[in-house]
């Protein structure tokens, strides 16, 4: 190719990480790089759970693209995507149109509400930095609330997380956490806020081993977190909200729903035409859509099987990192003409969930394991390790988590 | 008197004041003290501007009763009073009812909305610690739903302050220096927030000299602080704000006014019967009730007149401070069965209304007038003054003002 033009949609995990290994791979005389992100700023998915319960600060949880991404080899576009046109090989953004040779789409998740009623209007939601400052300050202004108004409203003081799946689950620890310094900020008496899990299964994180979702229920449990499970949101008001459990339906007044049950590709993927499943493209074993060979997915936007269970690999961070060193590859390779394509082999080192500062649960390697102060170390040491691989040393000191108990 | 009971209703400026002198100059084995406070806090009320916009933490403004009352002396009553019923000595409380041989009304002040639509369900007061935490939560909960919705909503970063007198000033002062924080943690621009004063009369602090007044409107224009004078405040929605000027009628999108344009006593008092003007007791010199040998009234409840002016004093923290000596002599004589009863005399030292905390303007002794820096320290001089009265040396390092620019 003569100077193909690279466009990366999206700077979450796999986009960002596509970006800086084919800044270092590819000389910039010969092809052109550039980034397209609705923010000046990458930030870790993973960690904000942590922003919206308010016990660590979104800008620990956002990293400057400007800090990882040299933009003197890499073009960097602050704009919204709108659609994608690939049989014209264009993008059309909210301020702009941008033509590809090769196009990487790593637009991320949305959160998927079921069509469940007022859930999208009334719900909170853990999808990005904004969101994630709402809950904080959702939750700090009901408890404001509480002791303003004259009749003690207890809705002020519920918090209802739909799903106990893995952000749900890690986002229970945090609130765990959160909720008695809440309580001394704002004179609360800690015993009569409750934190409560509405989980349509009958265990919280489904895919974990028994073993471990036990321990995290017990965890939670011990530290106030009520479980409803085999329970189904009905519907969603802006003061309360409704289940069914057994056949009976129940309500809950509570300002403060946040949904954490299901996500779902960028509905651009599906708006574009691209062939999907569930709105995810079905990438082939190099990562590129089944009809467009100029096309690469990656992360939550790509759907892809494990051959040997024949079950798609989970949409995890650490899978969308490892995408991204095959999607720079066979970039590469495509751009020096060669057939060298490499196939995605995820190296997969397992799970650790957080159940706040000083608990977790893990399941690596070969079914081992974890619990407790072990958890909570890993849990760090897979945080940090994506920093190191992200912007170096300088990028660890200044973002990573390096206090055990903090 | 044999033991007579005497109750302190409310623990304000006044009331609080009354009770650390009087456990300090009566015998315990010949009375009773007994002092009524919906909290189990005192709080200086002219510090909760600051700790409504949010640069200063309502904790620096709160004192433990018990840090600055002997409950060993005073029994401390956390409750709420209901009426009073003076020929019959008795206070009705929401938990109980108290009987009193000498009384104390020290119960502060209410928010005059003097009847504007709207205004008492919609405009937030600078009233207490719970009414002003809530504003400086409000006021972050907008920046982050300003930052959250997709429509970017413009009510949400106007902020609308009613009325320029000493409060709705000082707020301001302290608004202008909030908001560059705020900007930061929300990602605003600030050339897109608007701090907008709304006064009736053609200049700020009205009562205060016009050359003070000039500097304080120019102080605050400058950090980007609106006035609009000579404008009627006609209605108040959740969403918007309505005033008049020139007889034209203009509105305003915000969901955060801040109504400071008006105080006026505790409503017990009138329903209680007692003789009022605009809700307070007009007090003998003795600080005593007209018609009752045996309650005093004080602060914001008491009017006294200046006799050289024939204009009441004004119903400052160092007034009701003052009033306090007054009448724990008065107390004291009364309990003793001498006729020996002080009147009033204030000290006045004069007024520093602050501008945020780099700038300030005082009017002090004979009509000397000060600005900037040595106002700013005059400022801190008298609030650390009342808490060394208060509270001691001890009190005083640990709540005291000692940061010239902090």
């Amino acid at each position: 190719m003569e100077k193909p033009d690279i466009v990366i949609l999206g700077a979450g995990y796999g986009g960002i990480m596509t970006a800086v290994k084919l800044q270092k791979m590819l000389n910039m005389n010969k092809s052109t790089i550039t980034l397209v992100n609705k923010y000046d700023y990458h930030y870790q998915t993973t960690w904000l759970h942590e922003n919206a319960a308010g016990t660590l600060h979104h800008d620990r949880t956002r990293i400057p693209i400007k800090d990882v991404v040299n933009t003197a080899k890499v073009n960097f576009v602050t704009d919204i995507v709108v659609s994608i046109k690939p049989d014209k090989r264009k993008v059309k953004l909210q301020n702009g149109e941008l033509y590809y040779d090769i196009l990487v789409i790593g637009l991320g998740f949305e959160t998927a509400t079921f069509g469940i009623p007022g859930l999208k209007d009334n719900a909170f939601m853990i999808e990005n930095i904004n969101s994630a400052r709402l809950i904080r300050d959702h939750l700090e202004y009901n408890f404001a609330m509480y002791q303003y108004e004259d009749g003690k409203n207890q809705g002020r003081l519920n918090i209802v997380v739909g799903g106990g799946g893995f952000t749900g689950v890690e986002f229970l620890g945090e609130l765990a956490n959160r909720i008695p310094e809440l309580c001394k900020e704002y004179d609360v008496n800690k015993s009569i806020v409750r934190i409560i899990n509405i989980e349509v299964e009958s265990t919280v994180l489904p895919g974990f081993d028994p073993q471990l979702s036990e321990y995290a229920m017990s965890s939670l449990e011990s530290r106030g977190v009520e479980f409803i499970t085999g329970a189904t949101l009905k519907e969603c008001k802006h003061d309360r909200i409704i289940f069914e459990k057994d056949g009976k339906e129940s309500t809950i007044p509570t300002y403060t729903m946040v949904w954490a049950a299901g996500v779902r590709a960028n509905a651009i993927l599906e708006e574009s035409g691209f062939e999907h499943h569930q709105g995810k493209i079905e990438v082939r074993p190099d990562m590129r859509a089944p009809d467009y060979d100029d096309v690469f997915a990656i992360g939550d936007c790509a759907l892809i099987m494990d051959r040997k269970t024949n079950t798609p690999y989970p949409p995890t961070a650490q899978i969308a990192v490892q995408q991204a060193e095959t999607v720079a590859h066979n970039i590469k390779a495509l751009v020096k003409g060669t057939d060298d394509l490499d196939e995605f082999q995820p190296d997969l080192l397992g799970t650790v969930a957080s159940l706040g500062n000083s608990d977790a649960i893990g399941d690596v390697f070969n079914n081992r394991k974890l619990f407790g102060l072990k958890a909570v170390i890993l849990k760090k040491i897979i945080d940090n390790r994506y920093l190191l691989k992200l912007g170096g040393l300088g990028l660890l000191m200044r973002k990573g988590k390096f206090n055990i108990f903090y």
